[in-house]
């Protein structure tokens, strides 16, 4: 079964907006073994919506409308439905009633257009919304003579997607060939993009019953392998077999491995800093907090992360790392032997079982004749021992200190293994 | 005119990966007075992409088709317009040969299918390419008798951005009436979406030839004004004329204007401290080193921004910004004595002229029942003087941390005004 995904708005039709509700419905459909074929975007237009129902209808079986259900003379879905579909519009006294709560439970004064929130159509089922006051709708019907499934469905995300999940996605899969879909997906850090595909294809290519992406970004790498199947055991175990192989090849690039989804670096990082029962901190120059910004994004991680200087000024190096500033003065702030310092100087500091010390040149200015934009130090103080790498990222100063920050990450995990 | 955006590739209908070129051509559109009316996303199947084709040129003028241009045998977009139009595809011999000298460049063997990037639509001019193999294609057609202009152009961002600005707008704007466009951007920080509409709507609705669009994002709001009209002065005065009413509403809310983009948070305290010859230190608790982070994203911010510290544990707080066990032991790490205590030590001990503490519960653990989720302490300390404020934020971790830190460099920019 095939789908298109509807969203209208003229918002996002502008340069600064764009339909993200897709992404998760695409998701949802694929776990249903639908696929989505197409995606459109429209305005608040009734004549263009209609003409996008219609040509949707054309080409797909189940079509999903997201957005233009609100009580403004801009939301005109329900209308452009009736349209295109030849079918009348009928004011409901259920809904009528239930937004004249709505607004008595908030207090709010109701503006007469808000009743056209209770317009339904013909033939069509109402699906609850407790998230808003336009309920969704469901319509199984006729078009050229073949069957198809229409929703039409709120467009803010905190309304749209609990209702997709709990009204939608129950009355799609009654109508759906009984599947299985099983899932994995792996996560693999500093590996390049072209190497990575060199490596992984001649495997994945090999297992055509499933279904394999791969996302690139900042030095991440993440594979998602799908499997649809009448019988589970066996779609679990062709992924399942895929994903030993993937993993097998991605030897220690991989970080995390998962049914569902996959731990970031940062969650692998402080679950391993768990486990051996170890403090971090970092001391950072060019990352610029980044570093300790990602790992304190996860809940809990004050558990395992005391904090960190970031030590732009080489005053700051000295001060709170204990960087001596004759080494500052030698071998100048970006150099393997300051990385090192650092990186024993805010363990010391701080008491903590691994420091880790970033220092590097992430453009555009800054960068000397031996001294390019790209070069950063990562240096990592633990147990006694303390290693630094040398490494050259290319790209802008975004994409330097990202990747320089998920070296730096990567590099703990490693020496936490 | 009105304009439709195809972007052709099966990646684009995964949950995992999203048209972005079509937010830039949309703006590019834009700017030449044209409005995108709808997009469409198609997977790589030829008859889809022709019939996505068909329907788009019975409802637009012009077309920009993305993607689909490369030299695998899923790259079907010519192939595809030359069934949607009826027209022929042949091999361009200058196109071959240019292949080839790419191919010998870079020291690539050829694979055959490569040559493939060399087919050349009927009656289409080849946009040249610098950055990939697979050059653009525009063709100005009679469609059902109406004429259409339309683009073929690569998918790679890094191909299709510099191709449309250098290749397509010239001609397009040859096409087009004569018209000025006046831009400006206005951005504001802190204050409620709800509490912006209120005050900003009954002014820019009195301005119906200015196309106003609010975009809205953690704390952050920022307003883009568009006028059209063919009398350039015209255009630019009656766009000055809005943007200098809001300005006068968002009183000191509003922190950038700018005729084309409009600075972030952190540019304008850069730049106030660049003007003021000051410096900056930050003792970051639950922000992480957030606001350190965003500050140094800024090239240059090395000249103003020394530095600071993540002090996610008591010690540290101690260690690196002088904080009293004392006072965390009797007012808790989070109170606003210790984000002063922080501020105050923080400037001290890294020399600054400002200094910045901020501790608070990001979630979702760590409240206790006097202290909620979303209770965050901003202290500022500068020349003699140090202020702090409560804020009670709602949202999960993410967003707690981010409108603490966006307020954190909202307070020190009117801390320098």
């Amino acid at each position: 079964m095939k789908a298109e995904i509807i969203a209208v708005g003229s918002e996002m039709l502008t340069p600064f907006r764009q339909d993200t509700n897709s992404l998760f419905l695409t998701e949802k459909f694929n776990e249903m073994g639908v696929t989505v074929a197409f995606k459109t975007i429209v305005g608040d237009r009734r004549k263009d919506i209609a003409s996008a129902i219609q040509t949707a209808l054309g080409r797909i079986d189940i079509l999903a409308i997201m957005g233009g259900l609100g009580p403004t003379e801009d939301d005109l879905t329900r209308e452009a439905v009736a349209e295109a579909l030849s079918i009348s519009l009928h004011r409901d006294a259920t809904q009528v009633a239930t937004i004249h709560a709505r607004a008595a439970q908030f207090r709010m004064t109701l503006p007469s257009n808000n009743l056209k929130q209770a317009d339904v159509l013909e033939g069509a089922i109402i699906l609850p919304n407790p998230n808003g006051s336009a309920p969704g709708q469901w319509l199984d019907v006729t078009y050229n003579d073949y069957r198809k499934l229409v929703f039409l469905i709120p467009g803010p995300p905190n309304e749209c997607r609990p209702l997709f999940e709990n009204e939608c996605m129950p009355r799609l899969r009654q109508e759906l060939p009984k599947r299985s879909i099983a899932k994995r997906t792996l996560r693999a850090a500093m590996i390049a993009e072209s190497q990575a595909d060199k490596l992984l294809a001649p495997i994945y290519t090999r297992y055509t019953d499933v279904e394999t992406t791969i996302l690139a970004h900042a030095g991440d790498i993440q594979l998602t392998l799908l499997c649809t199947k009448s019988n589970p055991t066996l779609a679990q175990q062709r992924v399942d077999e895929l994903a030993g192989a993937l993993e097998e090849a991605l030897e220690d690039w991989l970080y995390s491995s998962g049914a569902e989804t996959a731990d970031s670096l940062e969650q692998i990082v402080l679950y391993y800093l768990g486990l051996r029962g170890a403090t971090l901190a970092v001391a950072e120059s060019c990352t610029g907090g980044l570093i300790a910004q990602r790992i304190t994004s996860v809940p809990g991680s004050s558990r395992s992360f005391l904090g960190g200087a970031v030590v732009y000024s080489d005053e700051l190096k000295t001060a709170f790392a204990n960087v001596p500033p004759q080494l500052i003065a030698r071998y100048g702030a970006v150099s393997q032997q300051v990385a090192e310092a650092l990186a024993e100087g805010i363990r010391l500091r701080t008491g903590a079982n691994i420091g880790v010390g970033v220092t590097g040149i992430a453009g555009p200015t800054g960068a000397t004749e031996s001294k390019p934009v790209g070069l950063v130090y990562i240096a990592i103080s633990a147990f006694q021992n303390t290693e630094c790498i040398e490494k050259h990222f290319r790209g802008d100063r975004d994409r330097v200190r990202q990747l320089a920050a998920h070296q730096a990450l990567d590099l703990i995990r490693k020496r936490l293994m």
